[in-house]
């Protein structure tokens, strides 16, 4: 008997993040890959990540529409509660052995509250680590609910043990999504046009030219400074008048402003060489940052891959607080002298060296393997 | 301005937990209470609680029909979901300071979600706690939403820092349901006639002889085992000859069973010297069991207010496990002889020490003055 | 191509009237059956539907748990709201092309709202008719949802037609819970112990000697007479001194009332010659009727079934106000003494001629037959 | 006593078409008004009527937060879901005494299968009319739970009687948008500037110079089509070099590719003289059309304001097709030369006197009047 893993997909951030474990899995002899595509992973404003699961050849086995539209607190918390008013009809219908949940964004209790509730095992990936902001609250209770955890750096593995996890349950595999990194570090090269394979609009200057990445979203606790930090950034890499290709956030309340502040500069910003992205392959992403400059903002991928990769960082505000980190990142305030004096210190230092923090580039072999031979249980005691 | 306080209330037990704390915040000059009523609370079968608080005098602000039938464990989720769907609706319309959650059941994990996501600073009530079943997994990560704690006892306070929370957010209050005990034994006799107040069926021994109490809940984790578990501690009691108050169960994934247990015996033994009952006040039961031999069956009342009122408790199985006790509880498994030697110790014995584990009868005044000063916050840091 | 024909069943009462349909579908080579359980068909405490689908042998493609618990009209609503919530999901993974409801209950409204706004083609089976009750507002705003009218009568194609339905949408098949009597007539002999069978609780007598049947249900509108309502029913019964069977009724708001007043009743009469049963297989059902006396209450059965079988019925009350019938039923009041009169009268005139207002025993078939054949559509025009 | 009077709001055209009813409400000595927003009535992408009301006067008694975002069919009916689950508790909470929804969206069912399942007394605004599209399916549904009507024409009066409805419960009050007009009519100047008070996008030519008002919504049958079109309409509109005022559309299925279709057309042709609007407060909107040379789409302002205040229409599609209009309107399909030869045609016959088909403009008025003194009930009977 295969023994049946249920992935539930909430949004594209985790999408890149599991992505080399669904494909171990589903290639794995002893196990059935059942996938849930939910929340805003369904939605085109943010991304569409089911369109990227399906090309990438993974069946989706059910959707569930569960965003509630409002993009405000209300709307926030409403969505986690559609969720977990359908996900447990779901799961009856699909009777896994076990429910995984990835990361720390607010749909993810609601996978996490109808596995321990239905009795289900859960794995939790990327449990044990701190950012310093709301999601942190989360990311503990889902790890507070799970009965295993296959975590990314030794630094989670130690703060869960510490938190009362049994340390027998806890599994340093690495993140996956450096398994991508990985890939790209073998073949680095930029062998794509993204104007034409991802269209986007605004300036379009020769990838030839030296240029940046920028990836900023809102701060959840922050949200009402959304739009200011949006133009803080945007003047300043206006200023520095360095091309560079921007993507729009992830959904969050307060995604809104953020959207909104690019939207206007943009309106007003019409020769300024920046080129904007809605989303792009994981694979892609990383080349161009790869081959980039320097990547700025706030995206989780300039502390995770971007340490691999040994791309220089340059990283504002607080969403990554409390993250470990390499070398690589520069962390600053969202203030745009020092945004600009950390991007001219990282482009004249260049390229970094390659660190493991975050795994070895195999976590997705590691994880399904887990999975495979694993003993699961749903009941749990905190050591202490 | 008064601080708006919105504590929710989902279950009978969690009433009496909280009701000496409800009478001080409403009666505090600084604080408004705003009640919420919902789940199992509203629903007759499970003892509506919601009669009890509006004849203790607490207006209802809002009430919530929330449980999906059919006691399964996904209805259980699915309660827990429509919980998280709609309690946004309600906190946006009544805008508390702080939301107040209590105990460890799974609607719980509705209103702390509700919380953390609308960033509203959440109190817990009785964190820290272990009871060695799968109700720690919800109450911890509860503790992990929740921005304050107000534990019963030092042993969950100490828990608590060692799970990473911040010690000053760590408020030993005791139990507020040891308020209720306190007042109990300054007035201790048995001042109502049960069978009139409360009605009930079967027999109807004169109180005036000595009796037990038997309260035994299913066990979450156990609950195909509930019919057989429920039988075993019929049948002791019954064989035992010795006449008793049996309470029904509270609702759980499980309680179907329990409740048919008791019913199919009820109908098969009429002559058994047993008088059922749905539920009782607060006050009037703790008399009842102030004024009985012993205690059997898994109640949380055999470890908590009993220790206060050193009344003697055979406590049958997991479903209190891992809590901290006194001098005053035998454990047994779910076996008939050990259940029966462990009563007649227990009557040998009589009634003991009273202990201060649980609180020193001040809970509620403290949660209210606490809550009436404390400085709100709903972002939070681990301590590691 | 087998076009798609998913079935959604919300009762017990339903899954009867439609269950020589679901098997007609069933055996159709052009058709695929899709067979959605929900709401009071998956609880035990409604007769759950489900079990006895299952052992008649249709596999359940879905099934989804949508009652919220209260048996209140609020919670009635709430039951809707919670079908029309995930019934789309369900049905945007089936992706049918039509969908079937049946009847006038409430949740039939949520099948019906989904596939309207889904733009799926709605067959409504049952429509047109009128029972004076508040289910007439539900089972005409369903008929004006549905896009083809599966009827019973030619009253019913009347009705409709005048409602403004195009002729052409409206097929008078009779109801194919004709078909089951038509079978029950063909073998009418009472070949199983209903006591062995079923269970159920109360007095034992000989089904060789004369017996009442007994089936009455709250009315949506009188719900605050269900307890007076079936304690005249039950006094009457009782006074009689015939030996009767009592089923126990479907779930409605009110039905909490109507089966406390049964369960009080039977333990204060505990040597009254009844039998009470909570459902039975249709078959079985039928059987006992037509073996009876009389059937009392006030029963579609004793409208429909009984006008083929030419069983008597003294139908109480308005619950089936409107509904064309046959002669064999006398109408009477709440009235002890008037249920008592006809009850007697039906004895003395003994059984009736079989009467096709409802069909002539072929309803499945001819569901089936337009199913795979019919034109279908999502845009419908009233003819003025 | 006060009759509460609970009107359910839930997009911003209902909201334009019930506001002077409101105001009569409002101030009636016997009402009291309840008024509950919800669905897209709490959006900013769809006008966020709720900020209207609010800056109009009207207190918001509650707001329920219920679009599922995707703007898909199945989106759709689950939005009409978490509204009938959500409905029930906040109508449980305002105990009105009569229940009002307007109009054929699609959330209106569920306001009305909520009041018809709790049994309060519910009013249809706007039954009996016919437009040819899938919201006749709702809004017959809808007149059939509703147990009075409040219609707008003569025509919609007859309709519903034929339809079975009691004539008794039928009230032709006219509509209250015509009030609105009729208040523009005694005050016909554009007495604002458009651009400075609604801000908009786009060329900003002097309304002074003739020009167009076009609002053209999505159709709910042929939402595959929208793109194409609003695409016509947009290049007829540009080809014609006539200034233009465009209104970008409500929200339906389908809404986002007619959005698209503006988006993109808007982003090529900057220079076009068309100004586009989100939405304006409904007096300024008729003040707007009232001066210009004709309007164009498929807004129901169109048939209904637009007879009253005698302006030209050329009204493009299915949308309203099979609504009671004046001779103002010329009806054409989505053929470029079509629309181009009505616009000329109307701008050479200019403006129509004006038709009383939709009111006399005491709409409001009447509606309070009978609201406060017509018999209440929530049982009613087909009248064959």
């Amino acid at each position: 008997m295969m023994r049946k893993i249920c992935v539930v997909i909430t949004a594209r951030p985790s999408y890149s993040r599991i992505k080399t474990a669904l494909k171990a899995i589903k290639e794995h002899p002893d196990l059935e890959l059942q996938l849930v595509v939910t929340a805003s992973a369904l939605l085109g404003k943010y991304g569409r990540a089911i369109d990227y699961i399906q090309s990438d050849g993974f069946p989706i086995t059910a959707r569930i529409h569960s965003v509630v539209e409002g993009e405000n607190l209300v709307t926030a918390a409403k969505t986690a509660g559609l969720s977990l008013t359908e996900l447990p009809t779901i799961f009856d219908f699909l009777k896994p052995d076990v429910i995984v949940t990835i990361g720390d964004r607010f749909e993810t209790m609601a996978t996490a509250a109808s596995a321990s509730i239905m009795q289900i095992p859960l794995v939790h990936i990327q449990g044990g680590e701190i950012t310093g902001n709301i999601d942190d609250k989360i990311r503990h209770a889902v790890s507070k609910l799970a009965d295993l955890h296959f975590v990314s750096t030794f630094e989670a593995q130690s703060r869960l043990i510490r938190m009362g996890e049994e340390p027998e349950k806890i599994f340093v595999t690495g993140c996956p999504s450096i398994d991508i990194a990985a890939q790209v570090i073998l073949n680095p090269g930029l062998d794509f046009d993204p104007y034409e394979k991802y269209g986007g609009v605004g300036e379009k200057r020769s990838t030839d030219n030296p240029y940046l990445v920028v990836m900023q979203h809102p701060v959840t606790t922050e949200h009402q400074y959304a739009r200011q930090q949006i133009e803080t950034t945007l003047e300043t890499i206006c200023a520095l008048g360095i091309p560079a290709f921007w993507f729009w956030p992830n959904p969050d309340a307060g995604s809104g402003d953020t959207s909104k502040g690019i939207r206007s500069f943009r309106e007003l910003n019409t020769k300024t060489p920046i080129h904007y992205f809605k989303n792009m392959d994981s694979v892609d992403f990383l080349k161009l940052v790869k081959n980039s400059l320097c990547l700025v903002g706030n995206s989780s991928a300039g502390i995770r891959e971007c340490s691999f990769l040994g791309v220089p960082v340059v990283n504002i505000g607080n969403r990554q607080r409390g993250r470990a980190r390499g070398p690589n990142v520069i962390d600053v305030e969202h203030c745009s002298s020092m945004i600009s004096k950390a991007i001219q210190k990282q482009i004249h230092h260049g390229h970094y060296q390659s660190e493991n923090i975050y795994g070895e580039g195999d976590a997705g072999a590691r994880i399904a393997n887990i999975l495979a031979t694993v003993g699961l249980t749903y009941t749990k005691t905190l050591t202490y």
